[in-house]
């Protein structure tokens, strides 16, 4: 299969497999039920709504959304939301679960609850998909929404899901990027110092199915032009499929300013847990919700009817 | 006088002052030595060019950049130019310093040199300036290139000199946001208190000329829609001039994605010096570079013909 470049072309990749379930925890929001409106009318997903039911129901009417046919669940308050949500993936009665208009903290206690929630063993942590106009290729930035302050073993694991996300998404052997705030290594940041280690660690193949690479500076991750003027030799430079984020920080302002300031297109997922969790912002457009939701379903659906697997870093 | 809310702004605003004397440290570069032509043609500026001067000499031939008139001065290698460049400002041959082609480190070494260099007693911090095409204002971004990790003592001062040069641009208050990964205090990450504390000393009036508040998320800092959704009170939130990075990584990731994703408009000057330091980066535009020197002699200006001052934090 071609790989997926643009995000509309999720939507025709879901389409090949069977239709997902979506548990969503505190549905009671416009925007996220516009989405789910959407994704139902395009058939990417039917919903299980969690949530204050009365409150559901009043806001479904006001932006048009006909619940007949669409289960609607009760849950008083947030937090037993979020656990009915988590319980109904953990039951196999949905495939995917979406954070609704509740506390990222409460949602995200819910999903990582060691006995009740949505654990797989493997570190859990968040991408961000940027499409820009001028790229002819999907960049995935990772980790700006869920890991704080990786150390290098968790860097090497969200490496990993991010790699699986690319292959998912039809990328056969993503080029990681390890983005510093410069290509230089400087004792002074010790980002740049575990960047040369992940460096090293893909050339001694430690990382399956991808090509990692750094320090780089974000210019001449993305930029082969900007790669070429500071004549960096690698294979990742000015190609990067995957940027890894030297903390929570820098991803979030990388994510955020494309959206502000290049009113540019994204979707997010978080990975790693027993199922795809779809964890949009209140403040992203219902489009970027939709998208995240048919990521989400995407991914799914591979997980299920693929013997793509997610890699192991070899120590 | 109104306030620049656009980077062509600076070249009038510059044309009321007398012409500034830029000192090139390493001039041998084509991007930079087009910079400078352009930057003499539009009378911003008058540079000195300091390195090897056959190259230089051979470089300018090529830009076609004609140096009749332009003082040229031979220094043997990086170190030796950045001194001489530096001494220039110091023996007050020059108004403005600027980097050519060397590495940021030997360059900044110069400057910084407590007996030959420009330090003035004050923090030196850098500043990016960005131009977005759907804000009817410039933002101000610091520090994403020279401070690493500053503590709250440091980003008190770096908030200073980035509030002298929105002064400088003719906002008299401007509003910072303290930008975290996320609007809500979390003990985890330790710049959303930090962010607080700032927040603070603003309401107990320790910071002059400006109102600061934090923690903000970069799109509630900058987008009144997304503060609003948010429903954070704030008196800066969505109406941002100056956004206070918590680290140079992810300073330096929204300048960078700005230029490469969003294709802005940037300038950049490194403050806190006896003078104002033009420290560009090999992959910027020749036209970045020139609104760069151009905000470089602004503040020159200023500094010397005008009452304005850097403020003091109380404490």
């Amino acid at each position: 299969l071609p790989a997926i470049t643009r995000l509309h072309q999720v939507l025709a990749a879901i389409h090949k497999y069977p239709s997902k379930r979506v548990s969503v925890a505190v549905a009671e929001d416009p925007t996220v039920l516009e989405a789910l409106r959407e994704a139902r009318e395009q058939e990417i997903g039917e919903p299980i709504l969690v949530g204050d039911e009365p409150e559901i129901r009043r806001i479904a009417e006001e932006v048009n959304y006909d619940l007949t046919g669409v289960e609607v669940i009760q849950a008083d308050g947030p937090v037993r939301a979020a656990e009915c949500a988590a319980k109904l993936v953990r039951d196999e009665r949905a495939d995917i679960v979406m954070k609704g208009h509740l506390h990222t903290d409460d949602f995200l206690r819910a999903i990582l609850n060691k006995e009740t929630g949505l654990r797989s063993g493997a570190v859990m942590s968040h991408v961000f998909i940027l499409e820009t106009t001028h790229l002819d290729r999907l960049t995935f930035v990772t980790d700006g929404a869920m890991n704080i302050a990786p150390d290098l073993t968790q860097k090497a694991d969200i490496i990993l899901n991010a790699v699986y996300l690319a292959n998912v998404f039809g990328i056969e052997c993503p080029k990681v990027a390890i983005v510093c705030a410069i290509e230089l290594l400087n004792p002074k940041m010790p980002a740049t110092l575990e960047a040369a280690a992940l460096g090293v660690m893909s050339r001694r193949r430690q990382f399956p199915n991808c090509l990692v690479g750094g320090p780089l500076a974000l210019d001449n991750a993305v930029s082969v032009v900007a790669a070429r003027h500071k004549r960096i030799e690698s294979n990742v430079a000015g190609e990067a499929d995957i940027l890894l984020m030297p903390s929570i920080e820098a991803g979030n302002m990388l994510a955020k300013s494309f959206t502000y300031f290049a009113q540019g297109l994204t979707a997010g997922v978080l990975l790693g847990a027993a199922a795809p969790v779809v964890l949009t912002s209140r403040a992203d457009s219902a489009e970027a919700k939709l998208y995240s939701i048919a990521t989400a379903v995407l991914t799914a659906n591979i997980q299920r009817h693929s013997r793509l697997k997610l890699g192991k870093v070899h120590y």
